[in-house]
């Protein structure tokens, strides 16, 4: 397996990211990503309850089609509690997509993030299209993966290239993280591109497992977003042996694929908005894994953890009072915490209940000043 | 009824607060409410898995005894994480003071607030012990609500009376709040004392409800300490009619507990660290009161909702979003959120949801930098 730093497109995919308005900084806010041969598609979407219009419309294609062109994303708008008119937007684009690139519309899927009840307009996003379409080529995944972006400070990318059948199979990743400089933009988006001929379920499956171990352990503030949404899309264009649950190639390939998840995860962490420390906990002998992520998270949720963390302040005791306030078994006396030095920008937290043998790991940062200002400041 | 801005003790009480040297600074650091006729007690403390000594040696109290004379409460030392030997200083200091005072041990009551995982010198607590019991008088009340506090800006106190059968009952609170400079000092603590003539059912019912609607409807950073802690003594001084469930009194006397319980409860907001703000999280329209309150909470603890408060930043896209990430049952639809204006201190925020016909009221404070700095500063 061979990872590397950059997002490079896998055979049969092409990008583009341009400026089409949305952005009243004149940033790129639009982004298409594109398979020249049908490609299959996996997804996971927040559990909100509240959905932004783009996912919407992503389930019913999703339950419509079963081959996959292309993924159109904006920035700047999340296309979210707007309603009847903003599906309509929302389908609108779709169709708009989809009538230029000649394919039908339930094989484009769409992605919006940015401000929250604001009504997207959609005319910027038409009059854009040709020229975004034209330009589709290998580089312009440099423009898209910039054109997905809100407030995040770097790009979020990594390739993953492994060997099936004498095939190299590659597996590429962008994401924008959470940044929330601007209000209700805490979306976290992960676009993965895979020429692998896998099976729709081997797919599934694959993504479900991924994204509990990687984008699912990931907390900055425990807030959940509207639009956040994975996405993979899989076109077999690298001609590999057909990829199925139970073959060697499915755990080649699931081992990639976790190893571009956790990446992007841990760079949104990075990431983080106004964030010092880059804080690894890891919760060892609990009863099941359940409990040991659910205990894991509430350290990481804990603002008393995360000021103190920043602060550099050894103390357990916050991490006493948020394991014991998560609700999982445990017993006081057989708790045992260890903490890395403070001074160092990675931090470890290990925490050990002694009550079985499952474990979890969850990533998160510090709560600064900075995050405060930055989340309050904005108008 | 009468409702009076300070702590006035009902009759057959008395009370002092010492500086026995739990504390660096040689504030007053050690307090005794004490009850000259035997009361009874209801008490409620936190859920948290970890719980600090006082209250397991409490909850061996309440099983063992039916009467109780004291609440021995130290502040500067939670007495929490620190196993066996902080059970024996638990109990060595209600051995020491029931001596004193010639009542049985399992009569007196405790509490403690400060650092988590630190051995208390309980040495300390027994050298005060004679000064601290032959002080107490009715004004002793003002050192007592001092010595309780940690990093309280203000003393929490409030006393109504109201008249049963001629007789004038009086309740009286006070309470530390979620004061957070140092590590591990979010403790809530609340004392109520009653000269009320009250039925040990009719008091746990009325605390019951008075604790769900005032002190489980307040957040700061949704922390759960290890050491919360209500407890009502009711001694019967005042000859009342015997308050039982059903009767008119009791339904006074709750009133009085409410308005005590929700004063005591909304000063703790008021001194929220670093806070600028006061503000009341209502959610209308839900299906069963569970329910408000959880979606209530749910904006209540959002750290983008209480950024964006602070920063005077009118949108509503953090509040839908926190709603809707709460998982109780929604139509996006439906959902109406009206804030008042974000110049003044005291905020309202209304979350319509159009599905039932419940409600439900929180309490809670902005999230400022100053908040971080001062949980972080400490050393």
């Amino acid at each position: 397996m061979n990872i590397y730093p950059k997002a490079i497109l896998p055979v049969g995919f092409k990008a583009n990211g341009v400026s089409c308005g949305i952005k009243k900084s004149g940033k790129l806010d639009l982004a298409l990503f594109y398979s020249q041969v049908p490609a299959i598609a996996s997804c996971k979407f927040t559990v909100n309850k509240i959905q932004a219009a783009p996912l919407k419309i992503n389930k019913i294609h999703l339950r419509k089609a079963k081959r996959y062109y292309a993924i159109l994303v904006n920035s700047g708008n999340a296309n979210c509690f707007t309603g009847k008119a903003g599906l309509l937007d929302a389908e609108e684009s779709a169709m708009a997509a989809a009538k230029f690139m000649q394919v039908n519309k339930a094989g484009v899927l769409l992605a919006s993030t940015g401000i929250i009840g604001k009504r997207m307009d959609v005319s910027k996003i038409k009059r854009a299209l040709p020229g975004l379409i034209k330009g589709l080529s290998d580089e312009g995944i440099n423009k898209a993966k910039q054109a997905i972006m809100t407030t995040d400070k770097f790009a979020k990318e990594i390739t993953v290239k492994f060997n099936a059948g004498g095939k190299t199979v590659a597996v590429c990743g962008v994401a924008k993280g959470a940044g929330m400089i601007a209000p209700n933009m805490a979306t976290m988006l992960a676009f993965i591109f895979t020429d692998a001929c896998i099976a729709k379920s081997a797919l599934d499956n694959a993504l479900a497992e991924s994204v509990e171990g990687s984008f699912n352990c990931i907390t900055i503030d425990g807030c959940m977003s509207t639009n956040d949404s994975v996405m993979v899309l899989a076109n077999g264009a690298s001609k590999s042996p057909l990829i199925n649950k139970g073959t060697g190639y499915y755990a080649l390939f699931t081992e990639a694929l976790n190893t571009v998840c956790l990446q992007l995860a841990k760079s949104i962490i990075m990431d983080a908005e106004g964030a010092t420390k880059f804080i690894r906990i890891k919760v060892e002998g609990a009863k099941n894994s359940a409990q040991a992520k659910k205990a894991a998270l509430a350290v990481a949720n804990s603002n008393l953890f995360k000021t103190a963390i920043y602060g550099r302040n050894p103390n357990f005791g916050r991490i006493v009072s948020a394991v014991g306030s998560s609700g999982i078994e445990l017993k006081e006396e057989s708790l045992k915490i260890k903490v890395s030095s403070l001074k160092r920008k990675n931090i470890s937290v290990d925490v050990d209940i002694k009550q079985g043998g499952s474990s979890a790991v969850v990533y998160t940062s510090d709560l600064t000043p900075e995050y405060v200002k930055i989340n309050a400041e904005y108008n």
